[in-house]
């Protein structure tokens, strides 16, 4: 915990959490549990979500109007952050991405049927949703080219389209979908997000895609999903028509603030490893890892390069809670590409640390280097991250990096 | 291929066996074959063997009175670059690691009745091998602590002892296990190569060890082995009692080029899948992902950096072919970790230049990341060999690292 | 400025002297004043010293009770920033280390006839001062190994010695030296602090140690200084005897931060530099260096990490500032290394981004490049940091790194 | 030596050369002549060159008509290596840039009135030479873009422009100037290169330079050049008209050959000083610096990055030999970058390693640190080179980055 951050409901809360992780969830890290499809671990994961129901911790995300404790972003930040200390700490507390980011969209946005009827079982763990947005065919580092269609015909959208990364979608109940409703206004306004039951005629799940060794399933799929002529009515749009965007965008400030905080939980959690192994492994007779430079300068490193992006994210947490994302849009790019490279560099030099224990699934490390390669990819690349932040910054320079070329003989970007 | 160590052979041998390669084993990447253990595709690499056999190339690593083509080190490693293009290619061939380092071995220093009775049916592909040296009490780091026991009892060795990433040897015929024979005599001088038939009673095979999310099995497998009173004949001693280390030393110089051949080969094909997308992929209309400067600098850079390994490893080769190992032991330790930073660093950049699907199984990239983050660790972690190469310099320069220290009152290493 | 850290006071005075440092000191880099002595500048800082008292700035750094503003650590942290947008701004304050160090130091231990007859002028900036502790023959990073010693003689201490990087020493009125006044005590008590008028017989400046090209004099000179038979009073010490290095210890805190502060200032200098060049360098038609992904790169790049070190810094300045110098030692070491690297990074990046003008004295870049090159090195090399902390770390798993070790016949540090 | 390149000719020489220098050069690395301007130095090299006259070693780059050794490219970078070894030793054996690309531009295509008149003479020391190409107002990654103008005017050129980076224009009896001749041709057919004696009249020395800190003179000094109407005879061309990209082209492939080797003679340089000091710079009793691993991992990653590096420039060279530049562009882009940064990593850390001591100039490493900077921007900056091979290389797989771009309503480099 930075006590910078720390307030009377993360000093009451954080510890008892981290208790709960330790104790409960720390220990289902066994080979079959690491290396299985998601649905072998869930089982026991439902029975530990019966615990936390009893300790009074379900639904802390929530604001105090929908039953839940109010925290505020940085608040829950620090939360998301004790909770990564295991791959199934937000899962067992119902406040795993997609669906926390489903939950806070449609409080804000759904229409009171739909949410009755999907976001209340949403909240109490009944039903799992999806978010259906990237399209294989389209680069995902620019969001407004999309292919996926939905038309109006009388009281129904019917929608056309094929996605992929639709994370979690074997065994949801419904998907949110992003398809173009406006095909020509502006580009940012091309888009509606529609709620379409995953049992509604057309939706095909096509596979769940092998990531990384891995086709898993459950909540831990990534799914190809294909909607052909998939029919729902007018009123399951979230929002207003045009909107997929502004809503896409509102719902990455949080988001970025939730996945980088369990981020630098991941981080914390494998430098602990790490130091456990350097304090314990005899390298010579009474000459211990530790005592390595190699190995103190990796652990030195970290631990400052952690602290850093705490720091900054917590700080960027703070901001969006007082002025709103929009004004720290600079800081959440930063945070994207900053905390990434931290958190992949301290999973690979813990692997290192611990030789050849350190691929094998005996330990946690390889879940980790396997799952989280990603960060540097979803989101949006860190690459597309640098390059936005950096236009934001020359801006202020008086370089519009995007105004209107001529014609050009050649290239030279 | 570097025109500077093309000899008749290689410019012969390097264009069909890459054709083989491309035309026969690339078109294995389903992710099928990606994720599943290894015995289901080694039923499909067995009939692909059978076409290398017809294509005579069938066993060119052996020496010419093996009935091989007598190639050298650094023509062998030419051969093995290109191998690498599929992570079929050695097996198919017959050239994977550990067999091809146990049929060197066996071909020096095994008595005549071990080789005909194992190393024929090895050669043939008829039988595998495995290696049974890496014990999980004792870092890797250090090859002279060992806690496996070999006891002359009568006319028989009588086996004790504890071995992991015991590599293949789930399905294998036999194994060559490094044990102490000899506990009184000097640290280097205490152990043994004895050949064990898996059959042998006391052999356990405790489990394949999962390895990044994958247990497999048959030649994928890295198997946990426990010997207890496993009774072999004194005969199946390799090379003489005591020997063992200068066997392991002997084999490393050959395997060191073997395995950084093919690191080079891995890279090599991710740069090839890297620039195929960038020169595919459009992130904007008209504007190709290889039109942006941070895709053409991971390509420059990986270029430049794959062509410095080939250089420094093929000079090394050349130079064992020439002078022996012994008198190149700086270089050899050199390749290891250059090589293997160059392959994980170009295996990173592809996924990133695939962005989304370059961690789905639709592609080979994420079988290089999950299967060759080891390179850093196995044969002496980087940090082993970053150690030996500074001690032997710094030993011309007058610095003895290894004299013996007086007690201290505290240790600052 | 960031938020977080703001108060009342850095609110009013951080503008202030921003306005300050742009309008009187960036004027001043041409050529000649960044490649010349100092005293050839010194001369034009004199009168904008008198602007500094004119404004009411003077003596900023001072407690409310030696008639200074009473600012925090991190508050003057943040002054300390913008102070360093000119290589001028601290000297021009008089806050240039190291009198600012001494001037705390004498503030709070040294006698008052000391503070009458040095501190004053030296607050007033009429006299200079210098700090002697490195030693050429003795490693830095093991400040107990020290060959001065001071005996005493009747009244008098008698000094005799061999410092170096006894910065500031050419034109100071006095000099404060560490020696060893009890050389059986252990290790840590052994030294204590004596000031030494430079014009003490005895004291013999052997020379302006010519550093990256450049001996330059007065305030900017780094001296080689002998101390033969040098004959002070007892009552020139500083503190009790043997106390040498708990007040090194207690200098250390507040330095960090004065110099981490400085650092992020000529951060934020350089990356002001870049970002000009790059939204105003055409490099074809119409096509701006700002526009190009390398730079993009390096401008968020650099934008983070800034961003993240000065998190980091004031956080240790808050933490000390609440709880002392010695609760947060290992963030103290962490800010060390981390904020160094930033800053020879983003030096190292502009220079690149300028080109050709980028290593020429047209521009401020290569005095940093050239003057902050050692501050991976003094105040303890960043590697004597890494494994400090990473030792302290490791005590809380038990590993106590500096535990006495028994003879052996073989060293594998 | 790298005994892969060695020949009957470098076997001879370079022991030869290398004791010529660390017997007679590297003694002359004291403060005054690191830090004084180069005249200071020039005149105990002017002695040193006699004794390179008298040991036959004088002019030992030209071509045998020429009355040199007829060393290939690949032998004379071997060489070029070992000169390196002292920050004065090209300019001792008169094969200092620029006058070596001038003699070897001249000797090819200067007409025989200016060879008599300046090539003779410069061969024989007698005289010093420039090159002006580059020019302040345009970026010199894009050398077509070019303001100096030479117009015909009877028999005569009429120059006028602004040139600076003319390298050694201080003292030199002429300079070769990049001038457009022919505004309309095609941009790679405009410029002309034409001979003109600085003291014609209009040619203007507007003044030295002052690079990191150091203005120089004579040999080392970088000058910003006026031509004002300067007029020479048209006979003064080089080469055809609007040949001169042409035949800086040419200019490069060599050139880029002995920069890399003098590049790699600095890291060798560097890496001994810091197994020197590594082997005797007691840290704490009986403990050398180089049992600390941090020390053993920077000398272990230079000794394999110069290795690399030295083999990879020696095979370009062997190319440029067997098959002229224009075949292995790819790899002289390639080296440039891949070698700059093996030398400035390997410069910095020989500097920590030194710790204070490594930034005075009582050693030659800040020299090198200054100096050597400019490799990555000089020639083409790093990054250039980057886009230049990897555009080449995806060429290959059907990328034209340089096809025509349609106007665009954004721009998204």
């Amino acid at each position: 915990m930075e006590p910078l951050f720390a307030t009377r409901q993360t000093e009451a809360l954080v510890p008892r959490i981290r208790e709960f992780v330790l104790n409960e969830l720390v220990p289902l890290e066994t080979t079959d549990y690491l290396t299985g499809n998601f649905s072998t671990v869930a089982r026991v994961l439902d029975q530990k979500r019966e615990l936390v129901r009893k300790a009074g911790l379900w639904g802390l995300q929530h604001s105090i109007d929908e039953g839940g404790l109010g925290l505020s972003l940085c608040e829950f930040g620090q939360v998301s952050e004790v909770l990564a200390w295991s791959p199934f700490g937000h899962y067992t507390f119902n406040c795993q991405a997609p669906d926390i980011g489903n939950m806070e969209l449609m409080h804000r946005h759904a229409p009171d049927v739909l949410r009755n009827q999907y976001l209340e079982p949403l909240k109490e763990g009944q039903i799992r949703s999806c978010f259906s947005m990237t399209e294989p065919e389209f680069a995902g580092s620019n969001p407004t080219r999309l292919g996926t269609v939905a038309e109006r015909d009388g009281d129904d959208w019917v929608i056309n389209g094929h996605k992929w990364f639709t994370s979690s979608a074997d065994g949801s109940a419904f998907a949110i979908v992003m398809a173009v409703t406006s095909p020509d206004d502006a580009p940012h306004r091309r888009a509606s997000m529609i709620l379409v039951p995953t049992d509604t005629p057309g939706f095909e799940r096509v596979r769940n895609i092998s990531i990384m060794g891995e086709p898993s399933d459950h909540w831990g799929s990534h799914a190809e999903v294909r909607y052909t002529n998939v029919r729902v009515p007018v009123g399951n749009l979230i929002g207003a028509e045009g909107m997929g965007f502004a809503l896409a965008q509102e719902r990455l400030g949080p988001g970025r603030i939730h996945h980088c905080m369990r981020w630098i939980g991941i981080s914390e959690r494998c430098l602990d490893l790490m130091c456990r192994r350097a304090a314990t492994r005899e390298m010579e007779d009474g000459v211990m890892l530790g005592e390595k430079q190699f190995v103190q300068g990796w652990i030195a490193e970290s631990r400052a390069r952690i602290d850093a992006a705490r720091l900054m994210v917590l700080r960027t947490a703070h901001n969006i809670d007082q002025q709103g994302a929009a004004a720290v849009r600079d800081q959440i790019s930063e945070i994207k590409f900053f905390v990434a490279d931290v958190m992949l560099t301290v999973i690979d030099r813990a692997i290192q640390t611990y030789g050849a224990m350190g691929i094998t699934d005996d330990i946690v490390l390889p879940w980790y280097y396997r799952h989280e390669r990603g960060a540097r990819i979803y989101d949006g690349a860190d690459e597309v991250h640098k390059t936005a932040l950096a236009r934001s910054i020359l801006k202020g320079y008086g370089l519009d990096t995007r105004k209107p070329k001529p014609a050009t003989t050649r290239s030279d970007a």
